[in-house]
């Protein structure tokens, strides 16, 4: 009996309606329909995109991908998460799993695609890209992410101050993802550059409760949610 | 009697799906769609996208944007554009500009859109997010364009290699726009650090005629086409 095909799929940044037409009819037709499942009794980012398009008879299931660094715990969560796929697959069902944000960028669904592949060499595994953080921010921002010959670097997560200074020594546009835990240092920084008014922050972007904080010079204690970027162009 | 709205929607990278459902509806409900003007008599790559999606009563008009680097030429050429837009926009007519890849992420868009507001400081101007070339890359490459903590750097064209070796040394995934002018010198480099091998090649993502180049040793000397893209993952 032939496998069925486990699509990553990815649904945009919140707006139910960033999901292309692709994604859209590939989630529509899956048999199964899995996303992360959300901290507590909340749904998850992914889920809440994605449920005004479910049609009843469709399957959801949440799959647990812990926030936390232990590789240990998080290889288990896979092995199960992969378990539970491949489980259906091998009754020739299709999977999707909907992913917040694009797949390939910075996502959950490659550690899945990759267990999954562990356990079943033969499956097939297709994505479908989507909207990423950084160009939905941009168009909330009303601005260009990148013009002419602009480079761009993207930080998912700062661990120096120096990977964030060697950054705005080498690119005109500076993306820092999630960045609610280091803004304070960030902001010292920018402000010491002269950057704090060609910054911007955007929380949620395109969601319903999405927050646009601009000249950050009276803003040097954000108290950011998970979901917040910082956008920062160099050159202006 | 009041302006009608200008949207900049994106429309992906090449398969006519992979426009969102947001961008889908407000293209369709756009009195006028516009596009950039393709070269010689061929239509652009935005009109062959959306070409399947536009209702017989809509009115199309190309708009000329050439590929030039003379500053003049481009500045009369982008005021030619608002001006058309402008005189539907006067008329309350709801202007949609398609814009292949993202609207945001070095497009031609911006372009138009802050002539407009030189001469209709008033005009409503919305933009729409999309798939962007190295989300999509990545997904028909089938590998994830970035994981965990890795820093990406994006480079639209390459002016020296010091560029280049700044890029490499300090991001772990490096993207370069529009290669194809660059080619042989960016493979000398690849080839210096040992990075053939986890270095791919994309042409025309997501186009019906998209080609995929792997393990770049046996290709030094690629002919490309405009819309080609170098993925190189420094750490594998």
């Amino acid at each position: 009996m032939q496998l069925g095909i486990l699509y990553g799929i990815s649904v945009g940044t919140g707006d139910p309606e960033l999901i292309t037409v692709k994604g859209l009819r590939i989630l529509q037709a899956a048999d199964i329909v899995t996303f992360p499942q959300g901290i507590g009794n909340k749904p998850g980012v992914a889920q809440q995109i994605i449920s005004q398009w479910l049609k009843p008879q469709q399957i959801t299931i949440p799959l647990n991908f812990p926030y936390v660094r232990d590789q240990d715990i998080l290889e288990s969560a896979w092995q199960k998460a992969a378990e539970i796929v491949g489980k259906y697959l091998r009754q020739s069902k299709n999977v999707a799993f909907a992913c917040e944000g694009d797949v390939s960028f910075y996502s959950t669904f490659t550690y899945l695609a990759a267990t999954l592949k562990k356990l079943y060499p033969e499956a097939v595994i297709e994505t479908i890209p989507g909207v990423c953080s950084p160009t939905a921010a941009a168009s909330e921002l009303q601005i260009p992410l990148t013009v002419r010959d602009e480079r761009l670097t993207i930080l998912p997560a700062i661990y120096t101050m120096t990977e964030l200074e060697t950054a705005l020594d080498s690119a005109e546009v500076v993306v820092l993802l999630k960045v609610s835990s280091v803004y304070q240092q960030v902001w010292q920084i920018l402000k010491k550059r002269g950057l704090l008014e060609s910054s911007w922050v955007v929380e949620k972007a395109t969601c319903r409760d999405r927050k646009i904080y601009q000249n950050l010079q009276s803003h040097p204690h954000l108290q950011l949610s998970y979901f917040s970027l910082l956008l920062i162009r160099v050159l202006e």
